[in-house]
């Protein structure tokens, strides 16, 4: 019977304090999502295993959390919000398309923890299925940076290539196979943390030529910067011409819609995984250089078609929740102060003034403030001190001489929530008389509602 | 690769129609419990087995999701949201208390289908850890009573007993131990299921004189509507006196924080779980009264203790999310009509115009007016067809035609979401020609913003 309470590694609890601002992140990209007119899925935690299974290469494979449940069926906890996307579009054909869905919830990984990794973590995704329009695409690039402007976030890029283009590029000028490629764009992907040379090393290991090796770096390493560029980029790489015109009408039409974004062309984003057909992109802070990308996504027109049935296009972009949630939290854009959603705190005086008491609780929360009581009649003080190491606003008192007055106390904690010292009543902040019955006005201008 | 899409029996894809409804019922949920000071907390999907097993009973421990992960691990998928809870109370001993949270997330079990159970299903719960007052008891029936009006119920009754009422008469009555209590009160709580003969029936195979199996059907098929019943019932069962007024105060005081909400004592609930040790309670609609609890809960003070701490007093509520859904759906009080959150639909009436396009959209986006573009712009019919099976209400038509008279023509698509008939245009709802630049606000007009 005695259990030692304890998480597993790489698994986390949210306390309020990091909970409360992580679900308004989680609202904010809601509505940013439904703003441009995407629709909220659910899927299931468990899929069977071989729905999961050979999308998301060895690696993949190996972190998926399986098992075989009590019916002796081999299944797999959710990796990705994406292959049960492709699962859902097979399985319900009857989906109108263009099809435009959100999906935020948690997917799971057996990560190696030392790399700082969790196990347990949130994707925030919208795709759009059925539509192989560029402007699909656009509109994917635009939701992705109105998400971060709705966030708060200003200073950053949206960093975008396509594979179309990296075909381009290897099977034109390198006269690789897919196949060969396929490798190739993996270990491209590394080249914001490994570096040039760390590049160019294993991509000798894997067998190609130094000169090849060392074009396929200057290719990587070409960013276009305005349309102006353009002309001297399709000298460098006439074999990308066509698709590069293609991916530029994509961009053209996604800073329409969002006029002040700053979008990239970066040949040397390729996205690890193999699904990808078209466009790809991710998202970087410009003050957080090292953080690596917050939101990215692409088109993947193969994918729901591993399920046996006719190809669906589809294009698609996904938030890392925890990542942008740490890079909010260091740019202090999300507060992490608050320990509880209380905006009033009601001290307890006396059992019997609990009538007047219930009757002032009713009449707040009707006004939908959030208000607590204290269930105790205790010092005065320890309730206080309670009320502040929670960091609530404000407080209520009414006791027996308030009652015969016909009055209620307003006490404004906030100027106290930074002292550590157990509060003295006669240092708290201002202290107003309000009449009965204008309680909840008051209230309700205190907090500018 | 031709994997064959499906889910797995008890699992659940919820596609927007359901999802939109589901994540408004949740919403709402969330602002009441928010609203009496309850704040959000999070905790894994997985748990070390042995923080989960021993805690829901044989059963419990059968329907668990418990497998070996990766590190060779025993592990366990969350079975409810109480014991996380306890671990999470037990793990951060410097939790301010009363310590107010909910969680509302899923649990899976793997239930017998054949029920028309299922293995994935939500919990809201909002739980007091640290308070053993019965005023705390009296704010978690309010908090029940509170939500089921803010979700628009209004005949539904909160039937309240306590485990003290159960133990002075099985102890003070039959002179039963608690441990012989334990298998008597699993029984009772079926009585809603398999009627007093059923109970009977099970009692005598546990062992039970008839005469006490007797008694324990005239005690579970007590209910006090009015407190002039108490002085009757206190003649009856005397042996209940001291418990049963301790529940009246907490009835009275939740009924002062819920004038309207009708309370019963009724001395049948006895809920399954063995770690409730006061205050228990029900809540059933009286115009759905085969469909059992919707959402239930009480006192638990042992449950904290078990890890190895010292007790903590406990009491929460538990929303059964989904069977509340079906209820809520057979009472036409949710609405799953909706395909798409999209209420405005822009209609592509060619290349040329996508910059007019793309203003439009920003603009009726900026204001939050949640709208769809048509990537790609076939004929006009189809398009209004689209728009119209996914009942978005408006359509935004602008053609060169409109360009030059500088106006947008807004349809009405409210009045054909019954029609199965494809669209022609003549036969649309009401159509308005807005002038340029007045296109948002008319919408917000429209939409009652």
């Amino acid at each position: 019977m005695n259990i030692l309470a304890r998480t597993l590694k790489g698994f986390r609890d949210f306390l309020p304090e990091k909970q409360i601002p992580r679900e308004q992140l989680i609202d904010k990209i809601k509505k940013t999502y439904q703003t441009f007119g995407f629709s909220p899925l659910e899927t299931p935690v468990l899929e069977y295993a071989d729905v999961l299974t050979g999308k998301y290469g060895d690696e993949g494979d190996k972190l998926m959390y399986k098992f075989r449940d009590n019916g002796d069926r081999e299944v797999a906890m959710r990796y990705d919000l994406t292959i049960p996307l492709a699962r859902v579009v097979a399985e319900y054909p009857e989906l109108k398309k263009p099809f435009k869905r959100y999906q935020i919830s948690p997917v799971w990984r057996a990560e190696n923890t030392q790399k700082g990794r969790f196990r347990e973590f949130y994707q925030c995704d919208a795709d759009i299925i059925g539509s192989d329009s560029p402007l699909a695409d656009a509109e994917i690039l635009a939701l992705s940076a109105q998400t971060m402007y709705d966030l708060g976030v200003r200073n950053f890029v949206v960093r975008v290539n396509s594979r179309e283009i990296i075909s381009a590029f290897y099977g034109g000028r390198l006269k690789l196979t897919l196949e060969k490629q396929l490798p190739i764009i993996r270990i491209v992907d590394k080249i914001d943390k490994i570096g040039a040379d760390g590049i160019k090393k294993e991509l000798i290991t894997l067998g190609l030529k130094d000169s090849d090796a060392d074009a396929v770096i200057v290719f990587s390493k070409t960013v276009i910067d305005s349309v102006d560029d353009l002309s001297k980029i399709t000298e460098l790489f006439p074999e990308t011409k066509e698709s590069l015109n293609k991916l530029y009408y994509i961009i053209a039409k996604a800073q329409e819609l969002v006029p002040d974004a700053n979008f990239k062309v970066d040949f040397s984003i390729a996205r690890g995984l193999d699904y990808y057909t078209g466009m790809i992109f991710e998202t970087n802070l410009n003050d957080l250089a090292l953080f690596g990308s917050v939101l990215s996504g692409g088109r993947y027109d193969k994918l729901v078609g591993m399920f046996g049935k006719n190809d669906v296009s589809a294009v698609g972009a996904s938030v890392g929740l925890d990542r942008l949630f740490s890079a909010l939290e260091e740019l202090k854009l999300v507060d992490t102060n608050k320990q509880t959603v209380a905006e009033v705190f009601v001290l307890n005086l006396g059992e019997e003034l609990l009538p007047e008491y219930n009757l002032i609780l009713r009449e707040l929360r009707m006004a939908h403030i959030k208000t607590v009581f204290y269930f105790s009649s205790i010092d005065m003080k320890k309730q206080l001190a309670y009320a502040s190491t929670l960091k609530i606003p404000f407080a209520v008192i009414f006791g027996e001489n308030e009652k015969k007055e016909g009055i209620i106390l307003v006490k404004d904690l906030n100027v106290e929530t930074n002292s550590k010292t157990i509060l003295d009543t006669k240092h708290l902040g201002k202290q107003e008389k309000i009449k009965m019955g204008e309680l909840t006005s008051y209230i309700l201008k205190m907090l500018d509602r």
